[in-house]
């Protein structure tokens, strides 16, 4: 077997590990980047773009069914789910293209095709023929979607966000397993496109909201759209002819079974980590045996080996990946030099609609005791001037500060412009601003973003109690 | 004629004079707001407000027409001109009636309807029944639409905004003068709606924008749209049997006389001042009989006299005029003593599709010489990721920095979403951040604020020679 020494070995050539591979080579030149299956990152190929694409389509002929509240009257919309699915294709293969592009232009002798295993610490075996003997290694192997024991049977019938975009057309129905990130922002849009939708839950949980007002009131808003159930109680999951049958509690109707032509399982995703033989990295792993990991640094312990991306399960969103590589890089880079980067504020997305934004401190999710240490303010967009004008006024703002403090810690938020709301907010919380700053920075008439000035308003209120009553139509525009 | 002495007399009761005697109640109890014609300010009744709405039923339309790049097949759209400015007027109503309603809890004695005139220094007449002597007075008159001489005869074919949300249902044809923010918001809704619509300017400005490229390039998306010509000549504007004649020289064909249902004046607003009496007030004017007025304070000169909102012409916007009325009200109600406040980070948004966002320093309106201090940087929306992923990839952004100290100082943009952009950039200038704090900030993925950070990425690189060469899709996703 040949052997090669490195200083620095990537494993997976997704976003963290391309990004790893970039920090890492500023310096040295003796490095190489393992990829185990194909180039081309999870985001492009699967996940962020095509699902975003999708999602465009959704809007695009729900917008058009709602004109009438605008005066305007639209005839027969028709759904081409063949053109649907051709345009999600091919726009998403551009932006595969271009991180292939990417990948084209690292020189060949850092990169290496073929499943990486230690063999022993520093040691890896990629495929069967040769060794690397790496001073440093970046895990970066991502993640792949979980697929519970009940839908095995399933076959063609059984689909992941992988191959729902490889359709020819769109589904008449599908069943829907799992009220995250993915199975809403998919189940949604499939909806949307005029699939039957039913969507099933088990936890509770939906697109990870951690207010349990805020998650109440988007149930209600997607229950409005399409059967879902986030405490679902599904008996049976049978491959028949023609499809997939599902006897399951329906909420209303009792016992019921339910043929679809496919079931969508968005049950979470596992870290690519089993093929990596870690038992013989000499790491520490935790019960699940994933290595621990120091979030400021990236470092497994005080090892040389690095975790990131996906792979970590820490935050596995995209600019997360890449800013985790770029920390894991750079430290793989220089070590025994370690720097502790500071994280960048928590910040997420689910492009539903309305969309799901959460921001830093997630004070939703704490007990009534944590949360003591914190005020919070609201804002409801039913009566939101702008989100009224265009038909959008749906939704919750939720805003926290340190009681102590006043300073701004964090916000969730189900409603219009949700990701630019996000934007501002998170940006806000990694300034470590207090409510006071935010509120004497420019709001413009009339936007969604006075919505975020009403819910810090009532916090400023609950955090000085001041003599002054401000009559808010005074203060600024009509509906703002 | 009844005599009372107030201690602060307020002249205008629109967005301005409402935020100013709230901020002058907190000092006093003994103070009057004069209301020269009805309650509601212009935001609710004719300006922010009916404008956002018509601009939503004309989104709601143009999206509809254009949803075959998604897949999706519409049958004919009627847009239905009665039901379309019905709800216009609807939704309006309900904001002014809040306006109202916030106006009906003043108490009366505070109150007082009637046009005000200066007698002299610290004396007003209102109507002609009462002299009110004031110690301190604000005004915040507002403004008006000015019409130019040559549309004088056009009697009811003559529209402005005011008059244009009255109309029974949408005209077949308009010609709009004026290519300013009320121009092309109006002109371009009207246009989305179906109405014939030719656009004339004369100064070559468009929607304020200050930079050359960006103005070109907005130009030619509108002209893809409606006629647009922002060097127009016309030599004829006439009312004939059937609607307004217009002459003009057309920028394909020469001279040509076209019939129009109508005319929409949108070449600027000018002060409500000359009702006032001025020269009677003993304050200093200037060339055009304007108060001479301080920013920071709202002052005129060393007098108990601030002025406010549209009528002092520096910042004709909601937000600014909400914001001085509140620095000239706490300044009216405690004077002698007066505070100088930091004005917010300038900020103005222009609703039309794509929108156009500016903040801060208008490095985009600087002589070369000028401009040298700055440094800028570009995005292009075409091949940015999310925007395309929507189909509205369409426009140009500019940052810009202090060239020494790297400090972000402003930005201009025609673009997806500017006015939450607009949002993120005017914050990042109001706190005085860096380029590389900004670029430090998350940014989700896929999102339009990833346009964001490429013009700060070149404007960092223009700032600081590195030696580091960033491949941008190994850094973030792809498409961003």
């Amino acid at each position: 077997m040949d052997k090669r020494k490195v200083d620095v070995a990537i494993i997976g050539a997704g976003t963290a590990g391309l990004t790893a591979y970039n920090a890492a080579r500023k310096h040295t030149d003796n490095l190489v980047l393992i990829e185990g299956s194909h180039y081309g990152t999870t985001c492009a190929r699967v996940g962020c773009m095509p699902s975003k694409l999708l999602i465009a389509a959704a809007e695009s002929a729900h917008d058009a069914e709602n004109t009438g509240l605008f005066g305007i009257q639209v005839g027969d919309i028709v759904v081409n789910g063949e053109k649907v699915l051709e345009r999600v294709r091919k726009e998403r293969d551009k932006f595969v293209r271009s991180v292939l592009a990417s990948v084209d232009a690292i020189p060949s002798a850092h990169k290496l095709l073929g499943c990486a295993r230690f063999v022993a610490p520093h040691r890896l075996v990629v495929g069967e023929e040769i060794e690397i003997i790496a001073d440093r290694i970046v895990i970066a192997t991502g993640s792949n979607p979980n697929i519970p024991d009940m839908f095995q049977g399933l076959g063609e019938r059984l689909l992941v966000n992988d191959s729902l975009f490889e359709l020819p057309s769109l589904p008449e129905s599908v069943a829907v397993f799992g009220t995250g990130v993915v199975g809403l922002e998919l189940g949604q849009a499939l909806s949307r496109l005029g699939v039957r939708v039913r969507m099933f839950g088990r936890s509770g949980s939906l697109g990870g909201i951690a207010d349990k007002e805020i998650r109440d009131y988007a149930e209600q808003c997607f229950s409005e759209e399409f059967y879902l159930d986030t405490h679902s109680e599904v008996t049976d999951i049978s491959s028949v002819d023609g499809g997939v049958s599902i006897g399951f509690v329906h909420r209303d109707k009792g016992a019921v079974t339910e043929l679809f032509d496919y079931t969508l399982v968005a049950t979470g995703r596992s870290p690519n980590l089993e093929k990596l033989a870690l038992h013989n990295s000499g790491l520490a792993l935790d019960d699940n045996g994933i290595p621990l990991t120091e979030p400021s640094t990236l470092q497994c312990g005080s090892s040389p080996v690095f975790l990131v991306g996906d792979a970590n399960q820490q935050a596995p969103v995209l600019h997360e990946a890449a800013y985790e590589g770029r920390i894991a890089g750079d430290n793989a880079g220089q070590y025994p030099k370690v720097i502790s980067s500071e994280r960048q504020a928590p910040f997420s997305v689910v492009f539903s609609n309305p969309q799901i934004a959460s921001v830093g401190v997630p004070v939703g999710r704490m007990s009534a005791v944590e949360r003591e240490n914190y005020v919070a303010g609201n804002c409801s967009f039913e009566d939101q001037g702008r989100s009224k004008v265009i038909g959008k006024n749906r939704g919750i703002l939720k805003v926290y500060a340190e009681r102590n403090s006043g300073l701004f810690v964090g916000a969730e938020m189900f409603g219009p412009a949700a990701e630019h709301i996000g934007h501002l907010l998170a940006w806000a919380v990694q300034q470590r601003l207090t409510v006071s700053t935010m509120l004497a920075m420019p709001f413009y008439h009339p936007v969604i973003e006075e919505g975020v000035r009403t819910a810090l308003r009532e916090l400023h209120e609950k955090l000085i109690k001041t003599d002054t009553e401000v009559n808010p139509c005074m203060e600024c525009g009509p509906g703002s």
